[in-house]
């Protein structure tokens, strides 16, 4: 048994093919668990590990017990010039969002923008990912995602709105895309998992009990189920209510999807998380020559960082600037895997009768 | 000299006329007098202060000097299927907008969602005002603005972004229609100076010097021309930056228009904001019915509503609920202006030798 701070360095190729391996067993064709594993790799190549390998896993157990459909059977329920709505059918997060996001960009190439929303699906996770394949187009990508009731009306205890994610991508030139993905709690709930299995305490003011008094122990937090007799805080009171609520309106409620207590967590396992997602694509060419849209980027990202710095505080990081720095490096010297991470793997694989990652797995 | 703690109340279509009056002395048609006039009662109406009837003085000399283009002579630069980008030439924000709502509801008719972005503005000051236009037919609406830079990038204490304002607005059936209006840092530039105006100080963190301590007393901030030796917090720290940030890049550097250093601010009055900003309009209909999405809306107001309530709360309100209510109530009892605006107003009025408001000012 590894000490559950130790890891062990699995290069980047060698869990890809694992983790295209494991969806495979379970029958997600070859091209949708290349795209599913290559959202979730990215995120470990990040090192936001919440989004990580650890999820394949889950996504797995999810199909073998039904929450998930592995061939992602989607259709088109609404198609327009600039927008369109497909239902996931229950399917994978990541193969939905992906395809939306081919289509939200196919339509913003002649129109300007477009974006598609997706409902009925399991979560994406790594947000990031799907906008991020606009950046090839030459578009800016973004999205936003309904989730599970977690946080309170901005007054209230009850949790009404989700964590919700956003993430916005945007090219330059010479310096890194600025990547901003975030969720509107203080906390993003797959973080708080990671703290929880990692026996770390959370920063006060992110959890909130059912009275009102701050939590900083998050396996409290899992032993009840993650919702009962707590909440999480938005990030900037009101203001991340707000934009947590209008992206519940602007998902599950325009798309005729599940919202609010409707929606699923990962687990029970056999129980789709019915959630809904935009994904959508900005064309830079219909607003100026994009050439000169990336140098003007390179400007705008060098005199961010020309800032006088807090004390502490070595330089100013564009949003996504770490994780693009680190995606390089484990590129190169491999991917930490932690103990837990790696025996829920290993049982994983022969519980698939796969093979695993040589020495490793 | 009436006491600055006190108010009269004038009824709003006397204002209305009279705003209409001083707009078309200095040179403004009858048209755009009668929208920039109502996007500043609308406020005045809804109890925000700080972009109501106090603004009337502080365009009208931007027009005087100079800074603002009193014919807002729009030029369209792209014009595409869900997208245009039109130059505002230095004219009045809110005349400026409304065009772009304008424009933004008729492509989205046909082709599902679209966005007119402005650059080369005037400050729309009530951002709300212009996606409410969408209600009528039958879209959720949106904004968003870059402003000067007045905060520092998470980590730094350089002003780099500005408070750059959001705006939702979705309609609903029995209920009020959700109306998000929020500025992205923790408090709002104009509301600043309505506490300067008022002598009011800050609630803490709102309000940061360069050497990184709080400052709670926004006249320091006036009187060193707002800029200078202190920066506003982002609301929720390294995401409400984030989004500020994105603001940025999908308006003035997206619409080769000015941003961060380039953009001006109200004063001083010869000089034009240069600001830029998003109309954007989403055609419900192409999702979902209409009527089965406001029945949709209307379920989800009433579940945030039922929520437990912490202490000291006597029920949860929605993002423009109070705005909505006080609404309905000051179009009888008139809007309450203090003693700083009707002097301003009545010095106006003088000025410009316009029959003032019979009996008030």
């Amino acid at each position: 048994m590894v000490n559950s701070r130790e890891h062990i360095y699995v290069n980047a190729e060698s869990i890809k093919a694992f983790a295209i391996r494991a969806f495979m067993a379970v029958g997600v064709s070859q091209y949708d668990a290349e795209i599913t594993t290559n959202s979730m790799l990215q995120a470990a190549l990040r090192g936001e590990g919440d989004h990580g390998m650890r999820l394949v896993a889950t996504w797995i157990n999810k199909i073998k017990a039904g929450g998930t459909n592995p061939k992602t059977p989607i259709s088109i329920i609404q198609n327009h010039t600039s927008t369109a709505l497909i239902d996931a059918n229950a399917g994978i997060g990541a193969v939905a969002a992906a395809k939306a996001m081919e289509m939200a960009i196919e339509k913003a190439s002649s129109s300007g923008a477009a974006f598609v929303g997706v409902r009925n699906s399991n979560s994406y996770a790594n947000a990031k990912y799907y906008p991020m394949m606009a950046l090839e187009s030459k578009m800016i990508g973004f999205t936003f995602s309904n989730s599970i009731p977690l946080i309170p009306p901005y007054g209230g205890l009850t949790p009404k709105s989700g964590t919700n994610p956003i993430a916005f991508v945007v090219p330059s030139k010479n310096e890194l895309p600025v990547i901003l993905d975030m969720s509107t709690a203080t906390m993003a709930f797959e973080r708080l998992r990671v703290y929880a299995s990692l026996g770390k305490k959370v920063p006060p003011g992110a959890i909130i009990s059912s009275t009102g008094h701050t939590i900083d122990d998050p396996t409290l937090l899992e032993k009840k189920g993650f919702l009962k007799g707590a909440v999480l805080q938005a990030a900037g009171g009101y203001k991340g209510f707000g934009l947590s609520l209008m992206i519940n309106l602007m998902t599950g409620v325009l798309f005729d999807g599940a919202f609010m207590d409707d929606l699923r967590e990962f687990t029970p396992a056999d129980e789709t998380e019915k959630v809904s997602f935009v994904l959508g694509a900005i064309n830079i060419n219909h607003f100026m020559p994009y050439d000169r849209f990336i140098e003007r980027m390179d400007e705008f990202i060098l005199s961010i960082k020309d800032s006088d710095l807090a004390s502490g505080v070595d330089q100013i990081y564009l949003p996504g600037e770490k994780g693009s720095i680190r995606y390089k490096a484990r590129l190169k010297e491999g991917i930490p895997l932690d103990s837990p991470t790696i025996e829920t793997l290993s049982a994983m694989a022969k519980e698939l009768g796969i093979e695993g990652i040589p020495g490793k797995i």
